[in-house]
């Protein structure tokens, strides 16, 4: 584990906001970091030169899809997903589980394992912690996630309270199932918005040491106030000098929010789910590409970024690609829209260094003109 | 016209295969010489820094479509097509007559017009030679065409004659309609596959002095070996010192026995169309990676070419991407594609300035396994 090390550069004194460098096999990550979602080992339509154009350093590939599709023993023989996806930056794989229970059609979960369809083609699958680590292994990314159970937002408190107790006997077995050293493996958080399940996580999981911890099962339903509010209890259980994680979150305004409550690290597909659907983020608010009052309209996305689609394109010609179903069009606002969480997280350390988070905040949320 | 100027630079005296440079308004193109297709104003999936790096000079795109979506007088508003698409190298446009001939539903045609409709919303619309040039103008490109009529290749030939003949007052027409004095505007020989069809158009075009001759009506069904003859019998009687351009063609062992007949300026949608559904040229012929042999296979798709699907990633990799569905895979290979178009009418270029065109041929085809 010796490949990896966190150091806090900065900490914001009133909101707890964090700047640090994450180092991994695969280089170092700055954060607070957003990492790009490359499901089936390619973030949809980009290349990994645009992604580093775009000031990514870390990305997400999920374990679920690729143990499908083409299936973790391939992308072992091809090389690893690095050499796979031709991303030689530090990449975290899920553990798979989140998709099980949202995506497959799961068929019996106990304490020992999880049994599955497949989306695809309806095939019987099983997914346990042991299984998990090994499929993360054969991936071979460098940051990989424990097994866990993440319960809708809206499930009942002894449901909760299961998922947390089974969550942590899976991070157990995670942990004692990991073979390579060159992987930092994460525990899972989870408690749904409860804080005295969250509690009780946090206090099952810090003891097992690992290097780095995930929040999870937040995002899935619930309010963003109650997000804010269980991060606000959960974060400071979490150790201080090992980097956290806040699974699949989300807006802009979410990442503010978790940031000044001293998360370091994010993924989600938004920016590129987005980004294909013609949704823009920008300094100013959304904006969305296929209204009609775009066609003729001269100016560009976003006039205060730096992006291929902001400095050579105009709207009308982003309007025009998705009026007409052109590739294009998702591809240039996936790569804006990366751009943009990108541009965030990097001010956003800035503003932790210099003590300016307050107002950052504060500016950020009036132009957006979103309320927390 | 006198930003216009074609510069043959050497000539092949057993094949009559040319090397040329043609000056346009937005630079110069090194013939032979290939052209993308970009349809709606953008090479599908490709940003206009790709196709550069691979070697393209110029692009064409389809008056018929622009003018559908989002309509010439929008592109004209945004600045014209070159900033329209952020591409500040040559453009041709063709007049639009043979997507509505064989595209759109044709209600009516006379010696006046053809009258037909959208086949995006139905909508009623018409097409002459006057307004052909006007859309063109609107949009902007440097080469633009005049409005033919394309007969389908097995038409009796009172109806290849009829066409000729139209062909003919429509180019008239065209040259008297023309505005702007930057825009090098093409007569197209047709004439199916007959010589004294053939004859008939170039002995009442070529008077007309337009600045390029275009060979339109070929690849439209006719077998290979008639387009070759009617290369044959064509192309000798277009000025010399003029560039000529075959429309819409073709395969790579069509513009190597088009090139050594004397063509000099080619589009094609193979390599971008092929590339999304996954069929490459290679060095040593098509692969079809969708085909299970690559799922595990390191190689790279070409080991003789310089493009990044061939540098930085497997078969095995390019093979997972069109399996999930991944925009990422017909990104690749049709980047790789238009590449191996790219190389090939450069590689033909050089062979014509060093003398050996014939050998060039004779190892292409042998290479492709493939016979004219």
């Amino acid at each position: 584990m010796s490949q990896f090390s966190f150091q806090l550069e900065a900490t914001d004194p009133e909101t707890g906001a964090r700047a640090g460098t994450w180092t991994t096999p695969h280089g170092p990550v700055q954060t607070p970091a957003f990492m790009p979602v490359g499901t089936l080992g390619t973030v949809k339509g980009l290349l990994p030169d645009q992604l580093r154009d775009a000031g990514a350093q870390m990305v997400l590939a999920n374990t679920y899809h690729l143990a499908l599709r083409p299936g973790s023993e391939v992308v072992r023989e091809l090389g690893g997903l690095h050499r796979f996806m031709d991303w030689d930056g530090p990449i975290l794989t899920d553990s798979g589980g989140f998709q099980v229970f949202s995506l497959a059609k799961l068929r019996k979960m106990d304490d020992e394992k999880a049994v599955f369809r497949s989306h695809i083609d309806g095939s019987l699958l099983e997914l346990s912690p042991e299984r998990a680590v090994q499929i993360q292994e054969d991936l071979g990314a460098d940051c990989i996630m424990c097994l866990d159970e993440c319960p809708p937002a809206n499930d009942v408190p002894e449901k909760i309270r299961a998922a947390v107790d089974r969550t942590t006997l899976w991070a157990k077995r995670c942990r004692d199932a990991q073979k390579r050293d060159d992987q930092a493996l994460f525990g899972i958080n989870q408690g749904g918005i409860d804080e005295g399940m969250r509690t009780r996580s946090a206090e099952a999981l810090v003891p097992l040491d690992f290097p780095g911890y995930a929040v999870g099962g937040l995002s899935v339903g619930e309010a963003p106030a109650d997000m804010y509010r269980t991060l606000d209890f959960t974060v400071h259980q979490l150790p201080e000098h090992k980097p956290r994680y806040l699974m699949g979150v989300g807006r802009p305004v979410d990442i503010l929010e978790a940031v000044c409550r001293g998360i370091d690290l994010f993924d989600c597909v938004m920016p590129t789910r987005n980004g294909r659907n013609a949704m823009a983020f920008t300094s100013s608010g959304p904006v969305r590409l296929r209204n009609a009052v775009h066609i003729r309209d001269e100016s560009p996305l976003d006039p205060e970024c730096d992006c291929i689609a902001c400095t050579r394109y105009s709207r009308g010609y982003l309007r025009h690609l998705f009026a007409a179903k052109e590739m294009l069009g998702g591809i240039l606002v996936s790569l804006h829209n990366i751009r943009f969480y990108q541009k965030l997280v990097h001010d956003l350390r800035i503003a932790v260094k210099s003590g300016t988070v307050a107002q950052f905040r504060a500016n950020q949320l009036a132009r957006w003109n979103a309320q927390p």
